[in-house]
């Protein structure tokens, strides 16, 4: 499978040969009783995920901080093709709605993820990019933290579906 | 063809059957050279076009007002289902990328256009919806000649595709 150029001024890329199945990864992204397990790295977790895998279908999910502060992020699946490429999107509502600018400047940034899983003779190729707006958003993204986390998050999914 | 809910609240609908072809309404709106001569009503002028018909894709157009002042518009198409439904947004811009909450401040509100275009007896049965984030958003759009400046442009489209 092609992977899709990244622009490095704007994205960032966690790209890992993961020692799962495409279908397994897959699955840790598409259901929501998986992905609840592994998705933010503890002591944070995802307490509610709703996905619907359409384009223009709901990618929703609710996080809670180790103090149980929750945070509810509604976004817009944009491409799904299984078990190998989904898009999902925090500029956009369900239905391809448009966000409110006072919305969207409550976040630190917008982000649109691209999930991309191929065979590898180990296991699967993950490639998870984020992509930004502009090099500012790709710089907070990067300060907050984005290399430990993602990278975090992986190897709970790896972990998680490893024992199934 | 099931034509999609809309959002009284938030959204704009424009529903009108035109005497022309399904096929002769999806070719004005998918290709460039015609849809710089409808898509504006006169006397502004689109007087620029890029599309690339894929989700993902660009959608823009340079408008020109009387005066000869040019305003680009670059969006990211989502949705493409020839000759059917036609989904673009200015929320994004081309490879899914968020906009700036800056640039979208630049703007008086963010739009997601549906197309969809269903077979009918004397022609085709055109649904042009706006989404926007809303009911705040809406009531600028309609203020600002929604119904008006989008049947205008449909009566254009009708003119050119007649002549054809």
């Amino acid at each position: 499978m092609d992977v899709t150029p990244i622009d490095p001024q704007c994205d960032l890329l966690l790209e890992r040969v993961l020692p799962i199945s495409v279908d397994a990864a897959w699955r840790a992204w598409t259901e929501p009783a998986l992905l609840m397990q592994w998705f933010t790295p503890a002591p944070w977790k995802t307490v509610a995920c709703e996905l619907d895998l359409r384009p223009g279908g709901v990618f929703a999910t609710v996080m809670q901080s180790p103090e149980g502060e929750q945070f509810p992020n509604t976004g817009c699946i944009l491409a799904v093709s299984a078990p190998h490429l989904l898009i999902w999107t925090g500029a956009l509502l369900p239905g391809f709605r448009p966000r409110t600018n006072t919305e969207s400047a409550t976040v630190p940034f917008l982000l649109t993820a691209r999930i991309e899983l191929a065979p590898h003779p180990e296991g699967v190729r993950y490639r998870a990019t984020a992509i930004h707006a502009d090099a500012a958003a790709r710089t907070v993204h990067e300060t907050m933290g984005f290399h430990a986390g993602w990278g975090a998050a992986a190897d709970q999914l790896v972990a998680l579906m490893m024992q199934r």
